[in-house]
């Protein structure tokens, strides 16, 4: 069988509410990951693609924070009305959303436009 | 700043003991994802390779399963004794670990030579 044409890290990273690096999944429900999961069911991805749990993603003043590989596209600041989007644009159609991927330059740095 | 060079996902996976698709993390502490960021740290690699714990990855008969992205290499049955080989092969000279690798027709897949 195939590998997954598409493979979706979703940061389920839950920290204490003080800790000043934030969460990713602030509820600990893994609310993205589920509705990622449905919306590739809806679309009759499952088994194609795979939604899946990810531990921190380093990134996390970007968070809610989405890899998805082999293309290496990082996104930030994904809420749930992002997800139809990110799998119809991305996914189905290979354009990754624009306005919520992060740049490299804002990827493994201590300081970018967003962390000051 | 520039992206992860490899990026490892490391299944922590964590089943009850009497489910027969059993755990990639019995122990549930992480051991494997540990080792692996020890390794990287040893190695000089910390910053360019992530090693990152993943919920299921979804080929649970082959556990302890590791992938490692953007070159979509999976790995099976990997132990604590597999960790340095794996760096230094796969992450260091860019050559995948033969022996400990899963093939194409192993993944995504209800049966093969591993699961009758």
């Amino acid at each position: 069988m195939p590998k997954f044409t598409h493979h979706i890290f979703i940061c389920t990273n839950k920290r204490p509410p003080e800790n000043p690096r934030g969460s990713c999944d602030e509820t600990g429900l893994g609310q993205l990951q589920l509705l990622f999961k449905q919306e590739l069911s809806k679309r009759g991805l499952k088994g194609a693609v795979r939604a899946n749990k990810a531990g921190c993603l380093d990134q996390c003043e970007h968070g809610p924070t989405v890899v998805i590989y082999p293309e290496a596209i990082w996104y930030g600041g994904i809420t749930p009305d992002d997800i139809s989007e990110i799998v119809e644009s991305h996914i189905l159609n290979g354009i990754p959303v624009a306005r919520l991927q992060l740049q490299d330059t804002c990827l493994n740095t201590a300081s970018c436009a967003h962390k000051n």
